[in-house]
C-alpha cells in the first residue's frame, strides 16, 4: 500500500531547467526524487501542482509522493532536505494526505506573484529575483487594465504556442498590482493557468506602464484572440508559484 | 583638480572577497575602481564608509570617488553600472560632493541589519542571504539581551583579535531585534563598529535565543573584556550595511 505524502516546497529557480525532468538539466523534481530514493529507496515520479518554466521560481510548490513505508512526516521533511543539500531547493513541510490526494488535478487555486525592481540602477542583491525595468512604470495604469484580465476569457493571445491544454479559455479570479517602494508586485489568481500565461500578462501590462500601451489596447489584443498581439513575454526570474489551495 | 563624487553602493557580498581591495579574489572596491577606470580613464583609489567582509552585503555603502573631469552624476552613476555588469554590484547614485566630504570619515552612524532566517527547513530562495537557524529563537529574550549593548561599552569581548583600532570603545545607539514570520532581523547602528563586532553580538544573542544564554551572562561577557568569552560568530551572509549618514 502506497503512503501519500504532501510536500510543500520552495526553490529558487535560476540553476533549474524548471519543474519537469528534462533531458537537457537538472529539474527540481528530478532533484526532488533523487533525495527520495537516497532516503527512502523508493524510486517514485512525483506531481506538482505547477509545472514551472526554467528559472521560475516557488515559495510554495505542491507536490505529492507516493513512499513505500509510512514514515513520520518530520522524517520525511528532513530526509528529504538533508539530501537535497545543497541545492538551492527546501521541503517546508511534508503532509500524510489520502491517496485521493492529487497535487496537480485537487488544486482549486493556484496563486502567482510576479515581481518587477522598477529603478534606475541595475539588480545586485535580487538579481535573478526580479525583471529589473529602468523605465518609470505607471502603476495605477497597469492595475487599471490588468482588471481587464479578471474573469473568464479566451487566453490565446496570452498563451505560448507551445501550451498544450486542449482549451484557450481560462478564468482569472484576481489580477492586482501594487507598488513597494522600487518593487512593483503583481498578485494573480486561477483555478489554472496556461503556458506562459502569467509572463505573457506581466510584458503586456509593462507596455501599459511605460504609457505604449492604453487598456483599450490590451483588451483589443484579448479579444484578438491572437498570439501575436502579445507584449513581448516577461522574463522567468521575476516570476513565483506564490501558493495552491486544495 | 578633483572632481569628487559621493557614491551609494548596493552589492551582493556572496562572490567578493570584501570590500576591500585584495590579492586572493575580487573585491568590490576593485570592481568599482575598475569600472571607474573603464569609463573615465582615472586610475584612482575609493574609500568606503564601511569595509564590510568576505559575504557581507550592502543596501547602503557610500564611497566618494575622485574624477579628472566634471561628469553631469547620471552619467557618472550609469556609465560605472554599465562597466560592473554582470557583477552583482550597483551603482544607487552618484551625488557631486565637496572635497571635504569623505565617505569613511565624515559618517556620523552606520546603521547595519543582521537577517536570521529561523525555521526548521533549509534555505532556498534566501540562501546567502540570510543565516539559517532551524531551532526555534526566542526573539523577546534577544531582543531584552540585545539592550545590554546599547550605550558606552568597551566591546573587547566583541571585536576580531585582528581589529586594528586603537580604542575597544564603542557607543551603540540602537540595537533593536524584530520578528517577522520566520524572518528576524537585528538593526544596529552607531557612529563606527570594530571589526566583526555585528556579528559577534549577534553570534551571541543567537545562543541567548536559544536558552542556552540569559542576559546576565551576556552582560557578564562584555564587562569580562576577553575574547574567549564571546559567543561564535555568526555567519557573514547575514549582515547588511544598510545605510550610512552624514
Amino acid at each position: 500500500m502506497a503512503h501519500r505524502y504532501r510536500l510543500d516546497i520552495e526553490y529558487d529557480g535560476t540553476p533549474f531547467v524548471g519543474w519537469q525532468a528534462q533531458h537537457n538539466g537538472l529539474s527540481v523534481q528530478q532533484a526532488v526524487e533523487e533525495a527520495i530514493l537516497a532516503f527512502s529507496g523508493d524510486e517514485i515520479r512525483i506531481r506538482a501542482a505547477g509545472r514551472t518554466d526554467t528559472g521560475v521560481h516557488a515559495r510554495g510548490q505542491v507536490a505529492h509522493a507516493d513512499l513505500s513505508k509510512a514514515w513520520p512526516a518530520d522524517t520525511v521533511r528532513d530526509a528529504i532536505n538533508a539530501h537535497l543539500r545543497p541545492l538551492p531547493v527546501s521541503i517546508l513541510e511534508a503532509t500524510p494526505v489520502a491517496t485521493d490526494f492529487d497535487a496537480r488535478f485537487s488544486a482549486t487555486a493556484r496563486h502567482y506573484h510576479y515581481r518587477i525592481l522598477n529603478r534606475r540602477s541595475q539588480l545586485a542583491l535580487d538579481l535573478n529575483r526580479a525583471w529589473w525595468v529602468a523605465r518609470p512604470l505607471d502603476v495605477d495604469a497597469m492595475a487599471d487594465a490588468a482588471r481587464a484580465f479578471v474573469g473568464h476569457h479566451d487566453f490565446t493571445t496570452f498563451r505560448s504556442t507551445d501550451c498544450q491544454a486542449k482549451s484557450p479559455m481560462r478564468t482569472i479570479d484576481r489580477f492586482d498590482v501594487r507598488r513597494d517602494e522600487d518593487d512593483i508586485f503583481l498578485i494573480v489568481s486561477a483555478r489554472s493557468f496556461l503556458h506562459n500565461q502569467v509572463r505573457s500578462m506581466a510584458g503586456t501590462l509593462k507596455l501599459v506602464g511605460e504609457g505604449r500601451w492604453t487598456r483599450t489596447d490590451l483588451e483589443e489584443a484579448l479579444s484578438a484572440r491572437d498570439r501575436t498581439r502579445c507584449g513581448p513575454v516577461a522574463p522567468a526570474c521575476g516570476l513565483y508559484l506564490a501558493r495552491v489551495d486544495y
